[in-house]
């Protein structure tokens, strides 16, 4: 198996180090060959090449089993809303072009963490959500631009049927496999999009007889999430409702540094946390590595159908939490300072 | 002063009595005549005259000093993604008509309610946001329709600079009066709307420099308010991310019952809980009145100046909730059953 490690900027070096050094580990143990290769993408990829995502970049992803992917982002764009040339480019081209459809974000807590969300432990208990983002569609990819002299600027959200349903459908499936329930989230109130969106979950949803369904506004969503996490099993989303409540729903398991991505579709799978590139804490070993420890795991078993191989790093997780270890995100007033480690040193 | 009451669908009903009781007390005691008449809209509008903001209603807004609102909304519609005439259409139609571009949301924790919420005391302690939504323009009241068939349906976000600037200049005016420090949420990483309103309230930033200024996207506000509420003094943002992130405060507040707003511009202000209509329990006698009374005090403040009125209906319902009073939304496992009130009671 060939996997392309693609860092992108900020933590996204120092954190996917640590992924692959676990992909390694379980390579030598298992018994498997894995070769890998790197590429440029972001920030990064700009300041060598002038382009967020390179030809090359996009030509090794193509040829590889598996991405293991880190995080774009840099405060210099941000903070010039007109520059032409963004690292984020280069995340939504590679989404686009790998067809990307699916972005799966599992919500899990480690027993271990309980403690250390802001949500009162027995409000969390037994949280398990997975969420199904659409990920080329929507807001993220109409036409946009600007009219009347520059005077007003404009974005075009947007699902075809199609779209709706292939996102749908791997949802319901994946709610078969779990607690057999299903929340779909959109603004039929408001939207047409949303409206085109709930025809097709309920076209779907006669097909899956053994699935409950329910329909939510995002706004009440985003509150019930924390108000009573332990209601959803599956949820599935517009690409901009679901950015916007998964990052929400991290807190449900402590941190963002906990947090792995599985992004699938047409063809190589991209494997991700769910946090960005962090600059502010970039460069002082502070970072949590395990999100990307935990993309590693859903890498092998989406992408490569590893399963003891995948429960064997998630095991991993459990055990260094379990013996006590913590990164400064995920510790608190009751930890230990000497057990507050580095981004290697837990790794 | 002459007040309209638009009670509404669902629970608007029976907490907008609540809060006219409220009015006519404060009238009584600080010996002000305040006059009433009362407007249909949404579904108990549709129903009775098949438009959800007919033309009378509409006419007595205007005509009137200030609006006490309800809600609106009806599960029919919800789960029928095709109806063409829908009761938010008259909410829409009624902030658009208004110029109601100002939508302000208070996020206050009383302190007996502190645990409420399911975050944590320590979590909330001193949290008190003022969020300023925008609510005239966005993906709201963009072009929308379907196209190819029928068979992809869009939505068109829009803001132009002169829309950014006066929802900017409001709360950047409030922000002076406070703690001096407004979040700008927007997702200028990958939307064009997001963009120029960056650029309008960095502009706006230069003629304030004794404010604070933060840019933050959209899904790190929604992580960031559940994990640290106690950061934000006032923020600014889009119709739609608004209408997300104010859900979500909800929880920080301990129940959206709790929670009032305030929608002004260019002429009659529009004051209202911000929970919907909740047909679940309507007619039940359940519904906390409590948002639809801060509403009034709202109105009384904002629409006619009168500030020690205002502070005496929030100090009536400090008082209610020290006395060990509670609606069901806002009990928990240690409150006194007894103590337990429906709405009237509590009102
Ligand atoms: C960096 C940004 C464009 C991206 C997104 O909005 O999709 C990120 O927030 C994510 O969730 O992967
Ligand atoms: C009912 C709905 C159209 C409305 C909105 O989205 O604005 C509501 O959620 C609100 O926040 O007032």
């Amino acid at each position: 198996k060939h996997i392309l490690i693609v860092p992108g900027d900020g933590i996204g070096q120092e954190v996917t180090a640590v992924g692959k050094k676990v992909l390694d580990k379980i390579a030598a143990r298992f018994n498997h060959e894995f070769t890998y290769d790197e590429a440029l993408i972001g920030h990064v990829a700009i300041e060598a090449t002038g382009d967020p995502l390179p030809a090359e970049s996009l030509e090794k992803m193509k040829n590889s089993d598996a991405v293991l992917f880190g995080a774009v982002g840099h405060p210099k764009y941000d903070n010039d809303p007109s520059a032409k040339v963004r690292p984020e480019q280069g995340l939504l081209k590679m989404r686009k072009e790998l067809g990307l459809y699916a972005n799966l974000r599992p919500i899990k807590l480690f027993d271990e963490l309980l403690g250390a969300s802001s949500i009162k432990p027995e409000i969390l208990k037994g949280a398990d959500i997975l969420f199904f983002r659409e990920l080329t569609g929507d807001i993220y990819f109409g036409e946009k631009g600007r009219k009347n002299n520059g005077d007003t600027a404009y974005d075009v959200a947007e699902y075809s049927r199609y779209e709706v349903q292939r996102i749908g459908r791997k949802a319901f499936d994946a709610a078969r496999t779990r607690r057999k329930k299903l929340v779909s989230v959109d603004k039929a109130n408001v939207l047409e999009s949303s409206r085109l969106w709930r025809e097709e979950i309920q076209k779907l949803a006669l097909e899956y007889p053994d699935v409950e369904v329910e329909y939510q506004f995002v706004d009440a969503t985003a509150m019930i999430l924390i108000k009573e996490p332990t209601r959803f099993d599956v949820v599935v989303t517009a690409n901009l409702f679901g950015d916007i409540l998964t990052d929400e729903a991290s807190q449900i398991a402590g941190s963002m540094g906990m947090l792995a991505s599985a992004s699938i579709g047409d063809g190589t799978g991209v494997y991700e946390p769910i946090h960005g590139s962090a600059h502010d804490i970039t460069g002082k070993g502070l970072a949590n590595p395990m999100a990307s420890v935990l993309s590693a795991a859903l890498l092998l078993d989406i992408s490569f159908g590893l399963k003891e191989e995948s429960e064997a790093v998630i095991s991993a997780v459990d055990q260094v939490l379990k013996k006590g270890y913590r990164t400064r995100d995920i510790a608190n007033a009751d930890t230990d300072p000497s057990m507050i480690l580095g981004t290697d040193a837990i790794g």
